[in-house]
């Protein structure tokens, strides 16, 4: 089987994009990010999807994102809660993030000889980050194919966005027929006790997309959480 | 003044940058790789040099390569010695180094508010690497526009390399004349007691600039050093 690297946050995206790596004939090495969260659940969450999806390897790189400061996921700013949608950025940015992660990608692709990475990034349902845009994606594979032994050699390296013009309905329908199991991933930003707030970005547009593909959504929300309706109380 | 950030290794090339970033009135932020190197004596030479600059802050990041394997100077692999010039890929490029270096340092100069990354990459005397050479910086420049804010925002992010196009000898003569303490610098792969070897590939080169200069290295090289005569002895 070809190799190809697959970035694993533990969340639905991400889980969902392994899921396809391996229905297009890949052996997905995944790779997960522990920078810096205020919580660890996202890790356990990847480290279960791993061992139930059996990949070849799983590795777990350590990055210090707090050096730099400036988002509600790496420092002490508080979460925001009930956001409308608008085009600013969100205070839970985290600048550069996917820069990183996807330069350490390249990194292991190179060592494994892989020509392929797959980003579980979202260009419809995405919060209003910079660097989840297709043209963010393209530059960055362009960068990749001079920055490596791959160009040089004259292979191409893709960075593969299977999730890019999807809407979160649709991932959680395409993952439904490809059996992931939503069960073991997490989403939310702002946990407590293993149970998602239901009410930060990442909750909103979670249960909205399993609201909308009419499916329920299998993890747990505190009592609190606006769309109790398609969620299961704990 | 304002901020830039300055990626600094502690060796000849990113000094000098420093000096050129100062001289063009730039405040630089320094920062500095802890990257599983087999030696740590670049982080200490970086410390030392940005004390003595006096720069506004010095970050120093701890990321682990060694998770990866594939390079001599993040794994046990023997450094190459006395190797001749040619056009392959040397054993000790770590691989897209500079992709995530410069991937970092994109993160500090969004949250600083700077427009400015300063790298020392050279395509002249570069050791055959493939992310030295001027057309991935132009690519990385290109995707750092549309990964941050910066883009969003109008603004534009410049990654600047004034070494670039200059020879090893140049870049001496140039930073001698902005005042740069070469004593305070390190160059070696494989440094043994704080003396460079005078043979692996950083060596050569770095002697080689020096003798073309018509210059002093300042630093102690060891007894078997193959330039002695341009270096002076421990």
């Amino acid at each position: 089987m070809t190799p190809a690297v697959v970035l694993l946050s533990g969340g639905l995206d991400s889980t969902t994009t392994l899921a396809i790596a391996r229905r297009d004939g890949f052996a997905p090495y995944a790779m997960t990010f522990r920078y810096g969260q205020r919580h660890t659940e996202e890790v356990d969450a990847a480290r279960r999807i791993a061992a139930d999806a059996g990949v070849p390897q799983h590795v777990v790189v350590d990055i210090d994102l707090r050096v730099f400061g400036g988002s509600a996921l790496t420092t002490e700013l508080a979460v925001p809660k009930d956001r409308s949608a608008d085009d600013s950025v969100p205070i839970t940015y985290v600048p550069a993030r996917n820069t990183i992660f996807l330069s350490y990608a390249l990194a292991w692709a190179e060592v494994l000889g892989a020509s392929d990475v797959f980003i579980g990034v979202n260009a419809v349902d995405y919060s209003g980050y910079p660097d989840c845009r297709p043209e963010y994606i393209a530059a960055f594979e362009r960068m990749a194919n001079l920055a490596t032994r791959a160009g040089i050699e004259g292979r191409t390296l893709s960075i593969r966005t299977p999730l890019i013009e999807l809407s979160k309905a649709e991932i959680i329908q395409l993952g439904t027929t490809l059996g992931v199991d939503y069960s073991l991933t997490t989403s939310c930003y702002d946990p407590s006790g293993g149970v998602a707030c239901g009410h930060c970005d990442a909750c909103l547009l979670r249960l909205k997309g399993f609201e909308t593909a009419g499916l329920l959504d299998p993890i747990v929300y505190a009592e609190t959480g606006t769309r109790s309706a398609v969620s299961r109380k704990p």
